[in-house]
């Protein structure tokens, strides 16, 4: 039973961390600690950054100096940065601030969708037109995110078909570019596979991303089986920054620099200096609650001797 | 790029939270909670259960009742019960309490073995026949553990060739089942497809165990590249018990639930009920010092709904 599988030489890897992961941490976040940390980010060989998010304030505390932040960062000319953006008042900022490029979600179920954006699906998709429409007037990218791509807590198991169908709609926009979000950790290597298999079918153009959480120690399982079918975009935090939404001291995001050393290992290049990146997850760790849940902070790399 | 893997369709776990696992934590453990636990998990499903180490109690305080434990437990007929040992004393023991079968264990390399054990591989190799002989001579079979077939903290990687060289004297010994210790967590999907393509190449009838720690990040990354190349046994431990002896912290053996929970999305067999195990999770979460790496500890299956 040897099977030989491939992976792509290459892999991107977007930076949540400043926005994901800070957003979710308990702790308020000072705009120095954010600039400095985004700041170290993009010494790191790091490509994609997702720097902030210009929501409501209200909706999301952590983000009321979203503005700030992006003013005070020194950007690098080699660093792709986007913002998140739920409706058209956010892109209109993105774009008036110069945006690199603009990240608009929606989830593929009502479940999670009425929950966390208090509209269905159907109506949400008004805004990622409105989005799309901005971004393309202003000629910066729209990429986009499906949340519980892989299952969604109140409505269970989402066929891959459904969240395709948001794909496919997404894809009518002109957004053709989309993170698969395991918003809630509930994707496992079986579903990846699945989603990846029905997205290929359907959409072959679509540039797919895959958004891993680790809730339940599987994200850099699911990482190993999105590669193996050649996906080479993948989202992932800092330190693991960002908890699980639903888990009081729940994993969430997959960690940038375990997944950036697995991939080393597997000698698949990122551009990314893993010792770089060490250093931004020991920034993190000086501004978030509690103990990040990063190994590699822990353990180091696995080239490093005892002592 | 559509790869398609097939997996067995049936695995086999031991479970070593009761050796391993107690025998790295802290906190001193009761026999009553080690007979409680042992007496747990006999009614899980488990098939294999490494019970106790018949080892010196000078160096291994914690096992230093493992007689008490083994009479005080009660023998599930469907399970199958080993016990560690190091040498011929401990095969002797193990041999007249009645143990199902027997666990020898050596290191792929001098770096390790001589830390752990005092001496060299080489030597280390006289108490592996004595213990293999003396299990013949009983009828118990015996298994094999090589530790740091990963990688060795001192000497940095371990060639899959030095590693099989070890695999192949265990063999002449009449060792026909050998477990591969990642012992400080320096396996990746990477490593472990390198070293079971050099075991199938010299050893095709070798039954092989993989027993990999998570303390970088990629314990069911690992299992998954194993299940995809056939391997159809593991060990694990119940939350995870047992942290990495080299990094503070830093998390040890793979946790059994989350591979359990991994394998049944498979729908791989494994004859184990999750919420059992989950229980067993829970008392071992009881006798522990702070808190078990379990993921599924935490965020329960991902089939549970919030609230």
């Amino acid at each position: 039973m040897a099977q030989r599988v491939t992976y792509p030489s290459r892999v991107r890897i977007r930076e949540v961390g400043p926005r994901d992961g800070i957003q979710s941490e308990k702790a308020r976040v000072s705009t120095e600690d954010k600039i400095r940390f985004l700041d170290a980010l993009s010494a790191t060989g790091l490509r994609y950054i997702e720097a902030v998010s210009f929501v409501s304030p209200r909706a999301v505390p952590q983000m009321a100096d979203a503005r700030e932040v992006w003013a005070g960062m020194s950007r690098n000319p080699q660093v792709f940065y986007s913002a998140l953006v739920p409706n058209a008042r956010g892109a209109e900022v993105a774009v008036e601030v110069g945006a690199d490029g603009m990240q608009v979600f929606i989830s593929a179920t009502d479940g999670y969708n009425v929950r966390n954006l208090r509209k269905t699906v159907q109506d949400s998709f008004e805004d990622v037109a409105a989005v799309a429409r901005i971004g393309a007037d202003a000629g910066i990218p729209v990429e986009g995110t499906i949340s519980c791509a892989f299952g969604d807590p109140y409505e269970g198991d989402v066929e891959p078909r459904r969240v395709c169908d948001v794909a496919v709609r997404m894809a009518d926009l002109g957004i053709d570019a989309i993170s698969f979000g395991d918003t809630t950790g509930m994707g496992t290597p079986r579903r990846v596979e699945e989603l990846i298999d029905v997205l290929r079918g359907r959409l072959p153009e679509l540039e797919i991303n895959m958004h891993f959480h680790d809730t339940r120690g599987t994200g850099l399982a699911n990482a190993l089986k999105a590669l193996e079918l050649g996906i080479d975009y993948f989202d992932s935090s800092v330190g693991g920054m960002g908890g699980s939404p639903y888990v009081a001291n729940a994993s969430g995001n997959v960690v940038t620099e375990d997944l950036v050393h697995m991939l080393a290992d597997m000698e698949i290049d990122t551009g990314i200096d893993l010792d770089l990146l060490l250093e931004t997850a020991r920034i993190a760790a000086g501004f978030v609650d509690g103990e990040l849940p990063s190994k590699l902070l822990r353990a180091g790399p696995r080239w490093r001797r005892p002592g």
